[in-house]
C-alpha cells in the first residue's frame, strides 16, 4: 500500500556535486549541491541547480564556467561544510585546508583533493524557481590515477563517491556490486 | 596526480529513474534513464533526459505528464530490461509481469512494485543536443508504507535504491550511513 508524502523533492539516490567557481576578485570558492546530474550525452553536459542567493550562482554567471568536483567518503565533513558556509563571509579552501586547482579548459578552480573532476562551460541558464539550473558543456573530465584499475576506468570501490537521501537529510556510501548495466536486464 | 579522460558523462552516483508515460492509444510504458535528478525545490521539479528516438520521448510530449518510479535492489534485472527495450515493439509491463499502477494526479502510469513514485506534470522541454530535458513539476511522492520509519520518513535501508555507474556502466547498491547532512559540517 502506497502513502502519500505530498509534493516533494524527494529522489534516491542524488549525488553529492561540488561546485566550483572564481568571485569578481579571483577568489576560488565551492559549494555542495544535490540538485543535479548528467543531462545530455552530446555535447555532454551536467547540470547543477543553484539558488540566485548563493555567491556561487552570480560568480556562475560573470565567468561562465564552473567545475565539478565529486568528494570521496573520507571528505564527508568538507563537502558538508561547503554547503552550509557562505563563500561570501568565508574562504572554504582555508577553513578546510583543501587545494583549489586551476582547470585546464575552464575559467573555475576544483578540489586538488577530490577523486574526480569536470571542468564545465556554462551552455544554458534555465529559471525554474527557487533554483536556477545551470547545464555545463563537460570538456574534460579528471581522475585521480590511484582510481583507475588496470584498464584505465574509475573503479568504484576506490573512488568512494557519495550519495545524498533528501528528506532524511543523510549521507551514504555507494555499496555492493549488483550487476552490469545493458546486460542483466537481456534474456 | 590527475589524468585526463576526456569529454565524456563521467559522474557518481547516478540514479535510476524509470519513467512512466502512455502512448497515443494509452499503453502504459516504461524506459529507465540515468540522465536526471532532482533540479528545483519550490516548485519542486525533477529532469529527466531522453533521446528523440525514444518511445517515452513521444508519450511525454503527447501527454504533458510522466511519472518516475525508483526500483529498489530486487528489481535490478527489470530496470535494466527498461533500458534496453522500446515499448514501441515489446510491452514491458506484460514482459516482466509488473503492474502499471494509474497516477492519482497526471495521466501517466507508474510501477506498482517499486517502493517511490514521483507524479510529475511536464513544466518545461529544453533541447540539449541528442537528449531532451524534461523538466516535471513533481505534483506528488508516494512511497510504499511499508519502507517509512516510525517517524513517518523513508528509511533507505528498506527502500534499498539503485545507483547506475557511468563509463564502467554497473549497478551498485546503496551502502552504510555516512552522516547526517547540514550538521556533521559544522564546527
Amino acid at each position: 500500500m502506497k502513502k502519500s508524502l505530498g509534493a516533494k523533492t524527494i529522489l534516491y539516490p542524488t549525488p553529492v556535486l561540488v561546485v566550483g567557481t572564481y568571485d569578481e576578485h579571483g577568489k576560488a570558492n565551492v559549494m555542495t549541491a544535490a540538485w543535479g546530474g548528467i543531462c545530455c550525452s552530446v555535447p555532454p553536459c551536467v547540470a547543477v541547480s543553484l539558488r540566485s542567493a548563493t555567491y556561487s550562482h552570480g560568480n556562475i554567471v560573470r565567468r561562465g564556467a564552473f567545475t565539478v568536483s565529486i568528494p570521496s567518503e573520507r571528505f564527508v565533513k568538507e563537502a558538508d561544510y561547503f554547503g552550509i558556509a557562505s563563500g561570501r563571509v568565508e574562504d572554504k579552501f582555508a577553513a578546510t585546508g583543501l587545494t583549489p586547482a586551476r582547470s585546464q579548459f575552464v575559467d573555475a578552480p576544483y578540489v586538488q583533493e577530490f577523486p574526480l573532476v569536470l571542468e564545465c562551460r556554462l551552455a544554458h541558464i534555465f529559471e525554474l524557481g527557487l533554483h536556477t539550473q545551470f547545464v555545463g558543456e563537460i570538456l574534460d573530465v579528471k581522475i585521480d590515477e590511484e582510481v583507475l584499475d588496470k584498464d584505465g576506468l574509475p573503479e568504484l570501490q576506490k573512488l568512494l563517491p557519495i550519495a545524498f537521501a533528501p528528506e532524511t537529510r543523510e549521507y551514504q556510501a555507494l555499496g555492493r556490486r549488483l550487476g552490469t548495466a545493458f546486460s542483466i536486464g537481456r534474456r
